[in-house]
């Protein structure tokens, strides 16, 4: 419990509102045990007396009781509620303290001007008048829907990634979800235990990680090289590993062909379930792609998923996961005992979207436009700056001789929004690094922001 | 594995082929043990060469693997997908194998023509042109939301359930959730550890008790009686208890204003969460309201749960939930690595619908609507069937003086599609009686069904 008093005037009362303000927002939590008296005063620096006469204020307004013999308490019933429900001795479980969202998809402050925000799309740029017609048409859905999803849309969604991914797939393999984020919930539900260790790309995705912690998973950590996760340092007993192998996050780089093959056959052996997170790559500027690993799997050890928010809208919330048939009944009713199924007119619409066209030439339009940002960024980068080659998706990564942090404290300070490496992938083993997306920023912002960079 | 053999042609043919079937359609998957031959052969009545055929020309095809002193097996890889990705020796988490949606909420057949079907609204008399015209009004959203929930929204739900049901609430207290199911799962992901007991009513809620199931968590069903839950059977030992106390799932009761004070003092001698499932009492035709369990609390030991299933549509998805403070940020952080947000324009949309009014216009021509169906209902049942008093809500439950199964199949038979309490419950203690919605039911078909099942 931190309290800092300023100067030597009313050290209780300054105790007692720090300590109420805690009790009012939670931080200090119904049968919480305050420190004695003595050590308090001790720890402050002030007279025993006065931390006592703060805790006297607190007991007689209810907030804190004290029990003979084993001290000071936050009051279970006697904190007013600052908002409408009341408090209560109700505590979720102790993982939930070290779950905080990740900042990486927040709104930024109005101080941003140049939004070097990471897996966010230009929005601006989106058919709104298609899509709000093709919403508008929908035809009403009655009961529930299915929990594997609308099929028109699973069938789109389908033909959509074999044709733009390669991705080896029918309508009866896909589970519509409301995101990635939520794919990975129902894989996890379907295959793991609490204790489970599940293999993560260090550096890697944030969130992800946040749910398997959330799970009660033990998510272990394997290095990223230039060729991908080092598939010789997973542990053997992983039942999960989750990658990004087609434009890794945050680094960029993608899975060299020698490791996908290495993954499968790691796979197959330890009888682990690989997660290939394809995110953004429908957005490729050069290079070969190369198969994506459900596709050059073919013992049933990989379940792909994707979304639309990096493609279309990322408050769509629509996403889909392609799994093997071991799973494919287990993972519905993961989806049903979730939130029983998707809304079904953002689905009925999607399939439209799709099968009228109007994605793909969403897509085509954005990669040209994502191609020119690209392009400058990477052409433009300081001297201090290496880039990481990256041909695809919505942000690139460049690395530092140092750490950056300074610099960008600088760059903060004249509008630029962009984050450390570290903090994009919240690893203590990140390399120094900026990452920029540039999905929310246009060209001319790429163009002024980056002369700021340098 | 049954194994069905008509008549004495080609008995090695038909074993082969229903084998290869079980194998491609996963109910038997890789490294399933076949049983032994002579087994297999003295179960069915054949000669033993006769499956030897049939296991060795599957064992040709790679469907199977023998392994010395160990038997036969589904192979790993062997076995061709019968759909685009393939089978695997991966396996979901043996609580999968008896997790599958309950049928309550399913489509009916067309050969129903009075359906009586349980927690479906009447999806005809929505306003849908309203509806949609403001969907399509909306503006673009950028980003991915707060997974809070649409600011808007929770001040609108704030109101509406505040002046509807009494609840006592404010925006920050809410979430939005996927419907009152995701709430039910975020409640659990944040309170319940694999293996703590959940205290259930019995008959109760069968796809609450599948989520509950799937999460590892011990169900223990407690008996309802014309009071409501018996809170005296409560195990003291249960960290959450699900109830239903507006309007009983499925008996229909309304828990008494003594159960529901005993109810609170349990929670709070506990230290138990009670989750107050509200999903339909804002149809409410006679009787003096009784205050949700919510209202009552003074302590913070209630999360209210509700949707928007039953007073607009079921396909849109949308739910929230109103929690006490201590458990607040935990829930919006389970919200946000379950699946971020829920999908902006529906929320901001039903943000203007409340606000400009439509949905309380909505709900009161409904609750006209149902309420004539609900007199027409309790007025119309045959003396073989008994009411249990009931004053809200979708449906009304009947109980019988025998098992009503015989006569469900001639009713069924004659076009009628209802349930027995004992399928709506999957209880084995729920005593002899029959469900009846009426919400996808209107008064014509009411009058007309009641005939039929006289």
């Amino acid at each position: 419990m931190h309290i800092s008093l300023d100067g030597r005037r009313d050290l209780a009362g300054q105790i007692y509102r720090q300590l109420r303000a805690a009790i009012l927002d939670g931080r200090l939590r119904p049968e919480d045990a305050l420190p004695p008296t003595r050590e308090l005063a001790r720890h402050l620096s002030v007279a025993r007396n006065t931390v006592s006469v703060a805790y006297d204020r607190l007991m007689g307004e209810g907030h804190l009781t004290g029990r003979v013999g084993s001290g000071t308490f936050v009051s279970a019933a006697g904190a007013p509620a600052h908002t409408a429900t009341p408090g209560s001795a109700l505590r979720p479980k102790p993982i939930w303290d070290s779950i905080s969202p990740w900042p990486g998809r927040g709104t930024t402050s109005d101080r941003v001007r140049y939004d070097f925000r990471v897996g966010v799309p230009d929005t601006e740029l989106f058919p709104h008048e298609s899509w709000r017609r093709l919403l508008a048409r929908e035809e009403p859905v009655h009961g529930y829907g299915n929990p594997a999803g609308h099929a028109g849309l699973r069938e789109a969604i389908a033909r959509h990634i074999g044709v733009s991914r390669a991705v080896r797939t029918g309508p009866g393999d896909i589970v519509v979800t409301s995101g990635i984020q939520q794919a990975l919930d129902l894989i996890c539900r379907v295959m793991l235990e609490p204790g489970d260790r599940i293999a993560v790309e260090d550096p890697g995705y944030p969130p992800a990680q946040l749910l398997f912690r959330s799970l009660g998973a033990e998510v272990v950590r394997v290095p990223v090289d230039e060729e991908g996760l080092c598939v010789d340092a997973l542990p053997d007993d992983a039942r999960v590993v989750y990658v990004t192998p087609s434009h890794q996050f945050p680094l960029g780089v993608s899975m060299s062909l020698r490791r996908r093959t290495a993954l499968l056959d790691w796979a197959r052996r330890n009888r682990a379930l690989i997660i290939e997170d394809d995110y953004d790559t429908e957005f490729r500027y050069g290079g070969r792609p190369i198969e994506p690993l459900q596709n050059l799997d073919s013992s049933g050890h990989v379940v792909y998923v994707g979304s639309f928010s990096k493609v279309m809208l990322p408050s769509l919330r629509i996403g889909f996961l392609v799994a093997p048939a071991p799973l494919r009944q287990a993972l519905r009713a993961a989806k049903y005992v979730s939130d029983w199924a998707a809304p079904m007119a953002a689905q009925a619409a999607l399939a439209r979207f799709i099968d009228e066209g109007l994605l793909a030439r969403h897509i085509r339009r954005m990669r040209r436009e994502y191609q020119a940002r690209h392009e400058l960024l990477t052409t433009t980068l300081p001297g201090w700056l290496t880039l990481v080659p990256c041909s695809a998706g919505l942000h690139v990564t460049a690395l530092a001789d140092e750490d950056p942090a300074p610099a960008v404290a600088r760059m903060r300070a004249a509008g630029v929004g962009i984050m450390t490496l570290a903090e994009c992938a919240r690893s203590s083993s990140a390399r120094p690094g900026l990452v920029f997306g540039y999905g929310a920023i246009a060209i001319d912002g790429i163009a002024e922001g980056m002369k700021l960079v340098r």
